[in-house]
């Protein structure tokens, strides 16, 4: 059997009851950040912008968009959705291949959902094989993919939206190849983007594509029956190398949902690291930014070369500051979206943290690591080394504080609709209709 | 300046005044072409499956579709001009690079004037300037590009439709940037779609994909800056060598419609000398298929590998037999949509035509040449050998030819109707408004 009729089939034969419990709850706790994520990025001007841009040519306004009162066919809603849930670089990424999944996968799916009648284990279902499809497609072409310059999370996501659309439209094994094909012939998306918003375009347009392919598939629009693995097929014509036996090796029972992370703070990954130990020294030591009166950090050089920058004037330039980090974990004892806007960056007591901090870079100290040391006016030195960065793999963020980011960077509804839309996160395999879960993340007043 | 800079500069900046005249006929052969090839197309079941498929979804239905009685929204309509115009691989080809531009460019111009006021002037201008940027980023990636596996009429052809919708939106130099940045960062359609509706899908996606492109830039979502020449660009990302100096080298002086091509038969291309001496050997000599006893043909070896099928049953295997192909030419002196249909296979005169027509592959005969011998049952024997193939650069079709590949394969709407889109081709420099053409593409009774 071909490797594409080997995922086809599993996606079209595989019973949620055989998906191990494990599996279930890190999907949910997928859900729950990829909801807040898109929660927290609804009304971001990216956002505002595409509304403009193509709103005037939507279809009848059947489906929500997570975090917006504006209705529109569930094509753009999917691709608002993947606007919102990445624009901030705030949502879940896989350590084996740099993919963000979750949003192409459940942007599509809440699409869906809202203008179909999709009970919770059905939809969690779905969400846990396009997740899947996507790991393994990133798995298989990485790191060739992605170091040939494709921001993966387009150029794979759109298999994993059309899987898990495809699913749910119950796709027989020919129309679900064709899905396939329909969305290697579709796959796109380039790193040149990072830097602009050009980077959350690409799991939107790779939701939005992804649920295209199985709505044509299903109607019998024809495609290669090799999609993956052929001479000019995605695999070949994307990667250099590739490694296609990754793409069903233990298929059933391995799932890359377990190695699946969160990051804490939206911003770059490389700067986690001194964000963590200053917050910890923070609540520690109860500091205020008044006693503070020097502060030095050992990185790795990598992360001073790249985030080498002290005077800084955008919450977007924050992102890459790794004294902003310091500043934002000394003085506010926290690093959320809003210490990340250019508010906070001009924040006069984050700016003279910023400007008393001196950072080295230090070959001793990993990418993971940092080495603080905190002069105080009391004449104290308080100060710690980080060995492992919350969020990842060996520190991965609690539920709770899943749902502390969650509430975090959600003011676009009701604290009473966080708590609902958590709770119905958690407990989606109870839910008769998904849209129960989508009604909590509208604002009022549409 | 840098490379993306100059093309950007000069789609804003160019004046139709100093395109020379000779371009300017070049574009309107082009258009004369791809409007028949749109209108052939126009029934085809991948069209009814994607507006089964897609049609619900549409917004508001403002634009008319080439050949379709229904209006959808305008992307929709791109999509659909896109599949129908490139389905029966009847349309122009680059033989610099194979790419078939004016399908995603004319596609995407289609559905934009049909919406909004165009003058054809400035059609004629968007698309010359659509069709070039295409030809010149196929021509700086070609060949490591296409022997990739992409299809550089999706992938490259993007460009295009964005650059032209762009020039009519009259978008400023960083607004074009974003346009070809979002064209760039949605590149994508690869060759195992060859032989399925897949490979028609690609020009109608890359104009759709473009058209939203330029939407999306007018309205200020913003992109990489470099998207054709960075290290993670379309360039660097999709070929392994490639030539930017290709992309500016004499831009306003030359253009690569003078080197476009035609296709006279909507078949495989290596099976085009064969039909062109047949047809010339009916015609020479009076020939009725009861005639003929035997025929032997001599074509180059590849092509007796490629369409060495005699037992065939569908249309589109007729497209791919070498033995086909004589018997049309010989039996019926023509190679219109209508010698590619079941039915055609079927006919008995054509079938018992191809069970005496004997294929000799020899490596003397070039893959544009054949030599034909025909024995008549009066004992005669007639035969010629074709030096070059009709569409080729050495002898293109002529406006002649070109209008009656239109009136052959256009069948929906009426021959009136015809004669008035082909006159608007030729007269689009005197429309005030390019809808005048469109209305006649159109059937009556919507």
């Amino acid at each position: 059997m071909t490797f594409t009729a080997q995922l086809v089939n599993y996606v079209r034969d595989s019973r949620l009851a055989d998906i191990p419990a494990d599996v279930h709850h890190e999907a949910k706790r997928a859900l729950v950040n990829i909801v807040g994520c898109a929660l927290g990025g609804a009304d971001h001007p990216a956002m505002d912008i595409t509304i403009d841009a193509l709103g005037p040519y939507a279809g009848p306004a059947t489906s929500a968009v997570l975090g917006r009162r504006e209705r529109f066919d569930p094509l753009l809603a999917s691709l608002l959705n993947g606007i919102s849930s990445h624009v901030h670089d705030y949502d879940d990424t896989m350590p084996r291949n740099y993919i963000h999944a979750s949003s192409p996968v459940a942007s599509a799916l809440f699409a869906y959902a809202s203008v179909n009648k999709v009970s919770g284990p059905d939809f969690l279902h779905a969400f846990i094989l396009g997740f899947e499809i996507v790991a393994r497609i990133g798995n298989a072409t990485y790191p060739a993919h992605y170091d040939a310059g494709w921001h993966s999370t387009g150029s794979v996501g759109v298999f994993g939206a059309a899987a898990a659309v495809g699913r749910l439209l119950g796709l027989d094994a020919e129309r679900m190849t064709y899905a396939i094909g329909l969305a290697a012939t579709q796959a796109a998306g380039i790193r040149e983007m990072f830097g602009s918003m050009g980077k959350s375009f690409h799991p939107g347009r790779s939701a939005q594509s992804g649920y295209m392919a199985a709505l044509l598939a299903q109607k019998g629009f024809t495609t290669g029956r090799l999609p993956l693995e052929a001479p000019r097929g995605f695999a070949a014509v994307t990667a250099a190398t590739y490694d296609l036996d990754k793409l069903v090796a233990n298929l059933g029972q391995d799932f890359d949902l377990r190695v699946n992370t969160y990051k804490p703070f939206p911003c770059g990954i490389v700067i986690h690291p001194t964000i963590d130990a200053c917050i910890q020294l923070h609540d520690r030591h109860g500091l205020v930014a008044d006693q503070i009166e020097a502060v030095e950090l050992r990185v790795a050089p990598l992360v001073k070369d790249l985030c080498d920058k002290k005077q800084i004037t955008a919450g977007l330039e924050g992102k890459f500051s790794i004294y902003h980090a310091a500043a934002i974990g000394l003085g506010r004892g926290r690093g959320s979206l809003s210490e990340f806007t250019d508010a906070a960056v001009a924040d006069p007591v984050l700016k003279r943290l910023r400007e008393l901090t001196q950072a080295v870079g230090d070959g001793e100290v990993g990418e993971d690591n940092v080495v603080v040391s905190v002069r105080l006016k009391d004449g104290r030195t308080v100060g710690m080394k980080l060995e492992q960065s919350l969020g990842n793999l060996a520190r991965p963020l609690s539920d709770a504080q899943l749902e502390t980011k969650f509430r975090d960077q959600t003011t676009v509804v009701t604290p009473a609709q966080v708590d609902a839309a958590i709770a119905a996160c958690w407990g989606v395999e109870e839910l008769a209709d998904v849209s129960t879960l989508i009604g909590h993340c509208v604002p009022a007043g549409q």
